[in-house]
């Protein structure tokens, strides 16, 4: 086969999430036909971030400085601490203006199938935050899963048995802005209700 | 925001045939995470990909070697070329055992709306091989659709005023094998009715 010297590198674009050994193939080639404006920067730019990006060690973020700049930035909010899964939720939450706390990245949630448990994620360095530095809030801002909700009553357990004052408190549930009701599955129109407001 | 030192790279990544930049940042959160097992191989196999392929100054296929390992194959049967848009189309081919000729890489087709004339492409090309080494038979295995017909029909016309003997054949249309006649377009099911076989 005449794409035999290109396999181990289609076999790694294909290993990306959402890519498929079909659409890898594709993006190799058009990489290999773009060589100058798109594969040379490419390889550029993949060595320099290899290179400079780390993880924080407080909180987790990716950044090319450790601490990460939202770790030493003194102009946020140290009193609120937002614990999220991925650097993805992080990046999604700083899109977001409203919220200036400081982030304490998981790494994941717990799962019983996939055999995550609390010590496959950053649970040890937020307990180590709240002894050198509580705040005075922790938005445990987990995904509506089984599996994030799971770890939120994990985190909130332990969180409680170490400080009793710390508030914890959860991302609200409810009908996504712009959102149809005919759309809606049951659980998020069942929680909305629950949780209805008066006007 | 935080993934300002990533922006370069996602906007790379975006660029990529099938990936948008919701997908680019996902890919890149992903190779961060997977450092050691998927980032720095890619960085590896990109340097040594980008360093190592050239274009073959024959048939204008992608390989370690000038000319490519088809061209310099002795195996294969010199009497039969097989004219394709892309190196895609060759790949696809070549995973099909039954064809053993050689190959020529047009690099697209012509297209009056995307302003690509017969200068765009590598005919020139083809004209001296067929000049230097001409063979029996050429397969134009062009796309079934208007820009490949018309290629199709302009490199017919090209090649007879240049050498009338040779055959010049193109692939057959028909319904695909496992195709249902249900779901088949109008234009396929009436050409495949043109074209059938007695039994």
């Amino acid at each position: 086969m005449s794409d035999r010297p290109l396999r181990p590198l289609i076999r790694l674009f294909s290993r990306l999430p959402g890519l498929g050994s079909r659409s890898a193939r594709r993006l190799v080639l058009h990489l290999l036909e773009h060589r100058e404006s798109l594969l040379s920067p490419l390889v550029e730019e993949l060595g320099t971030i290899e290179e400079k990006i780390s993880l924080c060690h407080i909180c987790g973020n990716i950044d090319v400085q450790n601490p990460c700049h939202i770790c030493v930035d003194s102009n946020r909010d140290s009193k609120i601490l937002c614990v999220i899964e991925r650097v993805s939720d992080l990046w999604a939450l700083e899109r977001n203006p409203s919220f200036k706390g400081h982030f304490h990245v998981l790494g994941g949630v717990l799962s019983a199938l996939d055999g995550v448990g609390p010590e496959d994620l950053r649970t040890k360095e937020l307990m180590m935050r709240l002894a050198d530095n509580p705040p005075e809030e922790i938005i445990l801002a987990l995904s509506a899963t089984v599996n994030g909700q799971t770890t939120a009553y994990f985190l909130l357990d332990h969180i409680r048995s170490y400080n009793e004052k710390i508030k914890i408190t959860a991302l609200a549930h409810g009908v996504p802005i712009g959102g149809e009701l005919d759309y809606l599955d049951d659980g998020t129109l069942t929680t909305a209700l629950d949780a209805r407001r008066l006007l």
